[in-house]
């Protein structure tokens, strides 16, 4: 036996959900600003744990703080299917980027008890820490932790803006939990998240088959030169890190131009200096960059003329430059049978859809090196997002849920 | 009668109290963070009252935290003498910016009263409330108060990147005091300050006899774009106010390689943008930056350059900008009768001198817009400064700190 081929979830109570959630954290009118590891984190997170119990689920913690809440499979040795996301936001975020990933799963373990039906596998629902990256970084860190990119030890020593301590906040909002987080046998991970693009609201597509994810180069970079009064000190003999820095990131925002037209993109995404104050030149300043693009050798091409732009930023403001971290994301990561059951599900059942890569990252990034991983887009008007502008009306949602629905039962009740 | 032509002030006596004053609010190894209203500053304040006190001088403080110590004259009714500087840092601070000043009016009234001498006006020491402007903006808030450029109501708003409140902080150190910061009439304002520049220590100068400020020209500006997520937001919608901001920076520090030629200064000195995190795109960036030139003419093109690179910059990036302040600073702003005074008094005792302008803003060019101005300078190694490893020799102040002497008595025993 299996669920009916056209059971549904319910989208009235899904959305309750989300309603009742988006106001925790609230932040910019209409929008949220639920920072990892804050009140509004903690709060968002005592409710969501009150909701799983009330579902039945068993809700584990592991030591990063990612929540887990298992519904028990027919087969309590088997492999677990995990559904989630992330409650965090960005500071000037929306009320359906992440947690709408979160609740989805939620929505489904609720619908199978309303159907009073067990699948083979387990079902977890997971809430990944500080997916944002927003207050610490980097972001993903959780999931990157889950499947041995970082360690639980590196993760708990990083430092916010604020001075803050990951590890230090995570215990003071009682989310510090017992379970490692170690890489652990996962039957298949699927995400539902908004399309945070335009693409298929513009189109009039009820739901986005995700193929894989955009290609993208980020690097983290320190400029060190030296402080000197900017009065009389004399151009040729300073080393002001401030202008090293801002010629960099004028140069990758004038990369991101150039390949534009053909969709690219290339963001000057931070820039902090230190002592960043009039009279003084600064002698410290971290920078973040990122080049997108569709094709990935050009996304290779713009990564290297990043990296090129870097070291002539230096060099022309007397300045030494080293590379802290670097990453690259995307590529044809998602599983071809997972998205294949998608697409299948999505055409079965009505729904407009289309194919589509990610623009942007998340933790399914780093599942998918981990187990076969499918991601479900979901539209939001105009694309809009890490913004309090962002929007979904409850129809958005509809296709996505009910195709992440089967998609999921069918992959728990295979038979291998 | 007067002091003798050949009088001196006890350099023994000024070095050891310049080096009990850098025990307090040290910073990098051999530096100081003196942080304006910080518990650091309070204790120099403290400190530098108890000096005066045991010096005899009757001590009042203004309502933005100035201090005022005063040696009486023979005539109490006429017009003070003003000696002055100031006792905060910048956060990567030298020993001898500013507080030399200070402690130069200190060491002279010392030595007036080893003379057991009186001078015919009264002379006043004075510490100046935030000089730097590292911590509040603007710098030499205090003196321009005192002069009527700012009114006391909106010193106390300034907020600092802590988000301290300046009149909160002032009252915590108990430096509120209860005189008005209005303009009141005095007969003239001298500065001794370090060169801050290499050219007396370059040349074997002992001595600086300041004929009037570089021209300068500083600008704080305020871009105002829209935050979006870094991923699937195109290029062409994007208004990155952080981007906006680097390109005016960097286009600032070009302008600067351009002239620097013939001894031009542009300085990108600051950029703050929010919320300036991976994944997020920047909707407001406040940065500073000021250009300065020998030749006034070189430095109005220079300013409007900077002027034309901050629309284009905003414009470059879909951005809005506004122009939140603009200062000029230096011209012929001395006073000639003082300048030959210093001049005098220097070639009479025998110390090489040399005529020099200040490129540095100083309270200095405040007060000559109220009062007969002078400043004195003395060399300082390398002219390094706003930086832990700025240095001088005690020698390095014996000229300035004897010329100040006479040129002060000189001036306070005048008959008109």
């Amino acid at each position: 036996m299996s669920i009916s081929p056209v059971a549904g979830m319910s989208l009235d109570r899904f959305w309750a959900t989300i309603e009742s959630s988006a106001k925790i954290g609230e932040g910019r009118p209409g929008g949220l600003a639920r920072l990892t590891l804050s009140d509004a984190d903690r709060q968002m997170r005592d409710q969501f744990v009150v909701w799983c119990k009330d579902a039945g689920l068993r809700v584990t913690v592991d030591e990063v703080g990612s929540i887990f809440a298992r519904r028990e499979g027919a087969n309590a040795e088997a492999h677990p299917i995990l559904i989630g996301s992330h409650l965090d936001t960005q500071i000037n975020g929306g009320r359906y980027d992440g947690i709408a990933g979160v609740l989805a799963g939620l929505e489904l373990c609720r619908t199978l008890d309303d159907l009073d039906y067990r699948t083979e596998r387990p079902i977890e629902i997971v809430n990944w820490t500080n997916e944002e990256g927003c207050r610490y970084s980097p972001p993903m860190v959780a999931s990157g932790c889950f499947v041995g990119a970082y360690s639980p030890e590196w993760v708990h020593e990083r430092i916010g803006d604020d001075g803050s301590r990951f590890g230090t906040e995570l215990e003071k909002i009682g989310y510090r939990g017992i379970i490692p987080c170690v890489p652990r046998s996962v039957d298949a991970y699927f995400e539902l998240h908004i399309e945070q693009g335009p693409l298929l609201h513009a189109e009039g597509c009820e739901v986005g088959v995700v193929t894989g994810g955009f290609p993208s180069h980020g690097m983290l970079a320190r400029f060190a030169g030296e402080t000197a009064h900017t009065g009389p000190w004399p151009m040729e003999l300073r080393r002001n890190a401030l202008a090293a820095g801002a010629r960099w990131l004028s140069a990758v925002d004038d990369l991101g131009m150039e390949y534009a037209g053909t969709g690219g993109k290339a963001t000057a995404a931070r820039l902090a200096a230190w002592p960043n104050k009039p009279g003084i030149l600064s002698d410290t300043a971290d920078a973040v960059c990122d080049v997108r693009h569709g094709d990935p050798s050009t996304t290779k091409v713009m990564a290297e003329r990043m990296r090129r732009s870097l070291f002539e930023a230096a060099a022309r403001n007397g300045c030494e430059v080293e590379i802290l971290d670097e990453w690259l994301w995307g590529g044809d990561i998602f599983d071809p049978t997972l998205i294949a059951s998608v697409r299948q599900h999505a055409g079965r059942l009505g729904y407009r859809w289309r194919n589509i890569v990610s623009q942007a990252g998340h933790d399914a990034y780093f599942m998918a090196r981990h187990c076969p991983t499918a991601m479900v887009f979901t539209p939001c008007r105009g694309g809009i997002t890490h913004n309090n502008r962002e929007h979904c009306e409850p129809d958005d949602f509809r296709a996505g849920l009910d195709v992440l629905l089967h998609a999921v039962v069918e992959r728990a009740d295979r038979s291998e």
